[in-house]
C-alpha cells in the first residue's frame, strides 16, 4: 500500500508498571504493525524506551510535540509527554502515577481521533486499579470513553479471536441484576451495533449467533421464559431489519458451533457466558474491541501482567491483532469518507 | 484382576431410536471394558443385537431373565426384558414407546443395585422429550433417581473428563432464580459431596476451585456481593473441614487454571458455567456421574445423537469413560464395604 494511503492511528501506551512499555516497543518494531498504519503514540519517551530494551528492540520513531502533530500527515510518530519518569515506578506493583500516566495518554489518543486526525485509537494494557487511584470514578474504558467524547450514543465491548467475535448485551452487573436488563430493546440494539462494527471490520454478510438466557436455552419454557418472551422475538426483529442473526441457542454448545465456523459472532446476555468461552478458545491472541463510537478503540484483550513485566516474555500477538484490527476499520472508515 | 473379585455394575440401555443400541454393543464388545467389570445388561434383546449390527460387532453375551440374576454371581449378562420391538421404534425420532422402554431398564437396573447386586449403575443416552411422552412427571435423572430410590439425602451432577471434574451448586433453574438458591449451606452440602465423590474415584486428596457468581467473581463487591457475603465464608467453613478448595476465583479463568492441571474440580455456581467451559475442553470424551446415592450412576455426557442413528458412527469414547469410571468407583466402595 502507498503509505500516503495509510490511516491513522493515535496509540495510548497503557500502564507502565506491567508489560505495556514492552509491548508498545515490540508493536512499533514489527514489520508487519508497521506497514498497516500511521502511528501517533503518546507516552513518556522514557518509558517507551524503557520498553525498547526490555524488548530487546531498537526503534527509530521520531518525538514531537503534542501541538505539531495535528499539523502532521504523516508517518510514526511520538508524542512525549514527558509526565512518567522509570525512576518513579516499581515494576509491578499499582501506583497513581502509574494510572495518572495511562489516563493522560489516553485522553491524548482519544482527542486526537476526536478532532479528526486520528481514524482509529489503540492502547497497550491498563490497570483498572491504577486507573481508579489517578481517577475515583473510573468504572471502565466505556463509561471512561462515554465521558470524555461526550457520547450518548449505544456502545459495546468486542472480544475478538482471528475467528470469531463476542458482543454482549450486559455486562459488569451482577448475576441477579442480568434478567430484568434483557429487554427486546437491548438486545437488538447490540445485535444492530455488532452487525455494524462485523461490517465495519470487513465481513461482508456476518452471521450472528444469540444466546439463550437460561440453562438449555429455557428448555421451552421449563427453566425460564426470558428466551420465548424477550429474546425469540428480538431476534424475529432483528431478521426483518436485514440482520443474519438466529437464535436463542443454550450457551453451553453455541460456542462450540460458532468456533467450528457456523457462525462470525455470538450475541450473549451476560458477561462471563462469553468470557469463559472465549478465554478458553485463544485468550492468549485476543483483542477487545470497543464499538460505537465515532471511531474504534482497539486493544489486546490480556491485562498488564505484573508478573512478567520487563522480563522482555511478553507476547506480542494479543496486541498486533489488536493494532491490525484498528488499522482495518480505520482504513475502511477513511475509504468511505473519501467514498462519500 | 480375578475375574471374581470384578465388581457387578447394572447396565440400562438408553433410548433405541438414537445411538443408544450401537454403543451398548460396542462396549460390551471393547476389551478394556469387559476387562473392568461384571455388567447386567438391561434392554430388550433384539434392540441389542440391531446395535450390534450397527456397530459391526459380534457379542457373546448369555441372555437370562430377570429373576435369574439375583442368584448370579458373575459374569456379564444380558436381562431380556422383552418390551421393545426394534420394528415399533423409528431410528431418529422420539417415541413414548422409546421412553418407556427406557424407563423399564433404568429401573430394573436401579433396583439391582438399590438391593445389592450391582455396585454400580450406568446407561447409554437418554431422550429427555421421549422420557416425558412416557413419564409426564420426569423433570431430570436426579430427580427420578430420587423418587425411584426414595432418597431424600444430597445428590448432584458432577461432569467428568479424564482430568478435570465439574459439580454445580445449581443446576436446571431460570437464570434469575440461581443467586437466591446460592447459600452457604448449599454450597458447603456441594463441596462436601463433590469432595466425597472425588475421593470415592480415587483422588487422595481433591483439590477444589470454587468459582464466583458475578462478573470478575464481583470485583470486590463492585459487581455483586455473593462473592464476599456467601461464597467466601463457605470456602473458609470447607477448609476447616479438612477439604482442599479455594476460592472464589473468577468464572472466567478458573477453568483455564484447571485445565492446565492447578485443580482437580471446579465447583460452579450455575449450569452454564460449567458447562460452557466443560463442553469446550472435550465434550466428545465427557461423563456425566450422578453422585451422593447409595451408588455410583454413570453416562456419558453426549445425547442420543438422532442424526448418526443406525450409522455405526458413533464414538465409543464417552461411553468407556463412563463405565471405566463406574467400575472404578464401584470396586473402591466393594473393597471399602469389605475393609469394612
Amino acid at each position: 500500500m502507498d503509505a500516503s494511503n495509510l490511516p491513522r492511528i493515535a496509540f495510548a501506551m497503557g500502564d507502565p508498571a506491567g508489560v505495556s512499555p514492552e509491548l508498545t516497543a515490540k508493536a512499533l518494531a514489527d514489520a508487519q504493525v508497521r506497514a498497516a498504519a500511521h502511528f501517533i503514540v503518546f507516552g513518556d519517551r522514557r518509558m517507551l524506551d524503557l520498553g525498547a530494551r526490555q524488548a530487546s528492540v531498537a526503534l527509530d520513531i521520531e518525538t514531537i510535540d503534542a501541538e505539531a502533530i495535528r499539523a502532521r500527515a504523516e508517518g510514526t510518530v511520538f508524542v512525549d509527554l514527558a509526565h512518567c519518569d522509570p525512576a518513579t515506578i516499581t515494576l509491578g506493583e499499582v501506583s497513581e502515577a502509574g494510572g495518572a500516566s495511562a489516563i493522560a495518554n489516553f485522553r491524548g489518543a482519544l482527542q486526537l481521533a476526536r478532532d479528526g486526525h486520528a481514524q482509529a485509537v489503540a492502547f497497550t494494557p491498563f490497570n483498572k486499579a491504577a486507573m481508579r487511584l489517578a481517577h475515583p470514578s473510573y468504572e471502565d474504558e466505556i463509561v471512561f470513553l462515554s465521558e470524555e467524547l461526550a457520547f450518548e450514543g449505544e456502545a459495546s465491548e468486542f472480544n475478538i479471536l482471528p475467528h470469531l467475535w463476542n458482543a454482549r448485551v450486559t455486562s459488569h452487573v451482577p448475576l441477579s441484576g442480568v434478567s430484568a436488563l434483557i429487554t427486546r430493546e437491548a438486545i437488538l440494539d447490540n445485535l444492530t451495533l455488532t452487525h455494524d462494527n462485523l461490517k465495519a471490520a470487513g465481513f461482508e454478510r456476518p452471521r450472528i449467533a444469540v444466546a439463550g438466557l437460561n440453562p438449555h436455552a429455557g428448555d421451552g419454557g421449563n427453566f425460564g421464559r426470558e428466551e420465548i418472551d424477550v429474546i425469540a422475538p428480538a431476534v424475529e426483529e432483528g431478521r426483518g431489519r436485514g440482520i443474519d442473526c438466529a437464535g436463542p441457542y443454550p450457551s453451553d454448545t453455541v460456542f462450540m458451533r460458532a468456533n467450528r465456523g457456523d457462525f462470525d459472532a455470538v450475541l450473549t446476555m451476560y458477561h462471563d457466558q462469553g468470557q469463559i468461552a472465549m478465554k478458553l478458545i485463544g485468550f492468549d491472541a485476543g483483542v477487545t474491541l470497543l464499538g460505537g463510537f465515532p471511531f474504534p478503540v482497539c486493544t489486546p484483550a490480556h491485562g498488564t501482567a505484573y508478573d512478567i513485566a520487563g522480563a522482555g516474555k511478553a507476547d506480542l500477538g494479543a496486541t498486533r491483532n489488536a493494532l491490525l484490527l484498528a488499522a482495518t476499520m480505520a482504513r475502511r472508515a477513511q475509504a468511505a469518507h473519501i467514498a462519500a
